[in-house]
């Protein structure tokens, strides 16, 4: 399973990052994770650099594809260049976005005729789109979903997962961030230990 | 102010970057987040390399000092070297660590006769320590705090910007995460752009 996070300058550093951890603790064969991005690398909202794995064209056949947000998708939403690269299919592709990431997904002529949700600073940018807005922490349309806010990405993930492992690594997977006491308990640790092998699977893809 | 997050290879990538995403969200006059370590750059647990802004020594003049957690914890909570760059105190400073970073706590002394919290997996090398372990999401004893599973860093990041910002910020900046719909809304959009005015702090301090 080929999943890739697409990644632009001025992107939101959590919106990343939650998602790409949570989706690295799947162990299982064939399990890749990948940042793309056109540059070899981009920087994020708080100025930090970021190295992509690969371009933006391995979002293609990717699995999965998930757009992040942040400031930089303002541009990145009339950058017609930029938008060209992708032929994203939501027949064989699960398509997603966090927050502001929406706007991209609209771009694409992805949410025609879609309800999604966004991030509350950016509602006005997808209305303007003719997208129809839900206050909701996720929306899933068959194969294409929104999330927003950036603690739901744990939905977008746990959506991705359970379609593209199963829903013992999202169940698994979605526990192991929780606050001690809120959800993750000391009596989880042995069943923790399946997240952590010594893996690298960006090294190997 | 001034805030320091303290990095090593092997360190869990979600455990730096909702700290220091939401700690970024505080917009106020030399308040400064930097991220620390022995090298110019260190290696995630997931292979990704993050330059740092400056070396372990600044931890020690710092108004916050927190840890990260990971797999690198227990190299580092037996490397005297570089536990004797760290001449942290507790009566000045805010001390803090999320995960298995108490480890790193504990083996500065910091946490003795005091109650902690740590993840799962780390309960047993913590209690090596004789620290006597709570299940609780954080656990504050005056200005030394510690939190368990990676989203209790919401405890830790409000427990700082509470103490060297005010209550405001840090009710902003909490809620300015939360999935829409389940704490945040579509409403808070014009308060949400106090979080994201056009400074880079790191690149001013």
């Amino acid at each position: 399973m080929k999943i890739a996070i697409v990644i632009f300058d001025k992107f939101t550093d959590v919106d990343l990052w939650l998602m790409w951890d949570l989706l690295n603790r799947v162990q299982i064969k064939n399990w890749s994770v990948k940042i793309l991005g056109e540059k070899d690398s981009h920087i994020s909202a708080t100025n930090i650099e970021v190295k992509t794995h690969a371009g933006l064209e391995e979002a293609n056949d990717a699995d999965a594809v998930l757009f992040v947000s942040g400031q930089g998708t303002r541009a990145k939403m009339i950058d017609k260049d930029w938008l060209s690269r992708f032929h994203l299919n939501p027949e064989k592709q699960l398509i997603g976005s966090i927050c502001s990431g929406a706007l991209i997904l609209a771009a694409l002529g992805l949410l025609e005729g879609k309800t999604a949700t966004t991030y509350p600073t950016s509602k006005a940018a997808l209305e303007s789109f003719g997208v129809e807005i839900v206050e909701k922490p996720f929306v899933e349309n068959g194969n294409v979903a929104t999330a927003g806010g950036c603690l739901a990405q744990q939905y977008l993930v746990g959506w991705v997962i359970e379609n593209l492992a199963n829903q013992e690594w999202k169940d698994l997977i979605l526990k192991s961030i929780q606050p001690v006491g809120e959800g993750l308990f000391f009596a989880d640790a042995e069943n923790l230990t399946r997240l952590y092998a010594p893996i690298i699977k960006v090294q190997t893809v």
